[in-house]
């Protein structure tokens, strides 16, 4: 199962970590788009092949530390037809490599059109009468602000062919609180959200009780995210906000549970773009791969300070029994 | 300026419609996909040259009847890499033959990435240090729930080239209301989300007194559509539900004004796929030629019916007085 799958990986690399990859030109050294200008006459074509070279270079230093990247597929659309195909290459290259991949795409409309999404991401559209598989993808980040309806779609085509979602709950953004803390009784809209993705996830746990129905829940609130943690005990979260988006080690610990599991950080320009700080000298692979151990340094000591230390635990203690 | 221009649009075809583009690929007419299949051995090239044929068709039959389009991406990114190919040929195509293009992908995130998708939809990227666009479109549809900060870049990137958008406020669906319908006080959730919109739109009316920032209000709710028409004064509404979905023409005139205008309405499977009965035999141009005259006079007697003509003013009495 997959759920399980990236909890073992979690456990096994020590590394609840994920990276983003958002790559932003402006910011890919100027050697791999010298190169990639010189192969390509296009300006988004040498751009796109410029941003899969980095997006290489990036998952080769850090696949063997993390068990997921997560694609943020708006940087791709921004290049139009050439980013697509980036995208879809950058996702197939890090499946090769043996990654989880969360496409970050936060899809969700009315029930027949996430059903388009949803095969588009985690299915096969059957086209002429054969099965087609558009985009490789694990995980979906999907919207939920309508409702059920149109999320079922995505827990169908997920369960069908193990994969897995991230719904949005509680996001790392600072206005986020205009809709999504709205009291609605004595609970927030976030809460009743979060209610609607345990309801999914509850009946599809695996081996270490959580399901692949996760939610996403941001870094920079943990007093929520300690709520949220206890409310949704079957939901997986994926949290962002750490790194560039402000969050530090001690922010996240809550949004684990007492066994140090339960959430996967995401930090994407604070890894991709580590090498800009002088002592890397534009080696972006192992400025990348340094980024990531002190990541996992500064989230582990902070787990262990918590008393949340995974870590020493067999699998054996992790594993809930199944009834 | 773009909503004087399709509000101008409107009055001249006298029909508040826009055609939704969503092909199944299951519904295409089988000349045209054993045309396809002839012309290209890879399946998913195929099926989305098929497509393309079939909006071609479509946009050609339409064209002068009315104002927009609405390619639904879902359906697109369902054929990937071709796919979104097609989707990008058939704005082009139906911007060149005088439509404004509604892009349907409901998008929204953190500031940073709804600003990528938001110049990759109604702007430039720039890349190499020239502009590229991306995608092209008039209108964006997008989601609202995190808030101002991801709602602020399309809002900027509109102004700057002379787009708009359209958030989503009460969707179409049945399961809208258990997020959108949850009081918050003595106000809905949808209603918070719709003062939001309102704010963006109020300072940026037009000669017809609403703004290129739009609204997505389901004609399957209208009396909540009443109440939004009239929260909502500078906001204009894009109404999905006609037809295949269930409301008819007596269900939307309360998503317009007093004069008949402030809305647009939807309609996909019930134009595209009316040649499936049987009097048109597959002829998909003359059958979605006549659903639209059908749903033009079921709309505009409806409109007629509440006392809402505008058929008969002159555009001085329409166009408000600029203070």
């Amino acid at each position: 199962m997959l759920i399980d799958r990236l909890i073992s990986q979690i456990i096994a690399k020590q590394a609840p970590i994920v990276v983003g990859l958002d790559p932003r030109l402006e910011l890919i050294p100027k050697n791999i788009l010298d190169e990639a200008r010189r192969k390509y006459d296009h300006r988004a074509e040498a751009a796109a092949y410029g941003i899969f070279m980095f997006n290489v270079g990036i998952i080769d230093a850090i696949a063997d530390l993390v068990p997921a990247v997560k694609p943020q597929i708006a940087f791709y659309e921004l290049l139009g037809i050439h980013g697509i195909r980036c995208y879809n290459r950058t996702c197939e290259y890090a499946k090769q490599k043996g990654l989880i991949v969360i496409a970050d795409a936060k899809r969700g409309d009315i029930g027949s059109t996430s059903k388009a999404y949803a095969d588009a991401y985690l299915g096969k559209s059957y086209v002429l009468s054969d099965g087609y598989e558009a985009f490789y993808s694990d995980f979906l980040t999907v919207n939920p602000y309508l409702g059920t309806d149109g999320l079922d779609p995505f827990v169908e085509v997920a369960d069908k062919n193990d994969k897995g979602i991230f719904a949005l709950v509680k996001t790392s953004n600072q206005s986020a609180a205009q809709i999504q803390d709205l009291m609605v009784g004595d609970q927030t809209v976030y809460q009743k959200v979060g209610q609607i993705i345990e309801d999914y996830a509850s009946s599809r746990v695996g081996e270490y009780g959580y399901a692949g129905i996760g939610a996403v829940v941001g870094a920079t609130y943990p007093e929520q995210a300690a709520k949220l943690r206890e409310e949704m005990p079957s939901t997986f979260f994926l949290v962002p906000g750490y790194g560039a988006q402000g969050a530090a080690g001690d922010d996240i610990t809550t949004s684990f549970d007492k066994h140090g599991l339960g959430a996967i950080v995401n930090s994407s320009r604070g890894i991709t773009y580590a090498y800009k700080k002088e002592q890397y000298d534009d080696d972006f692979r192992e400025a990348a791969r340094q980024a990531v151990l002190a990541m996992k340094a500064d989230i582990n000591q902070a787990l262990q300070r918590a008393g949340k230390w995974y870590g020493d635990l067999s699998n054996h203690q992790l594993k809930r029994p199944t009834e």
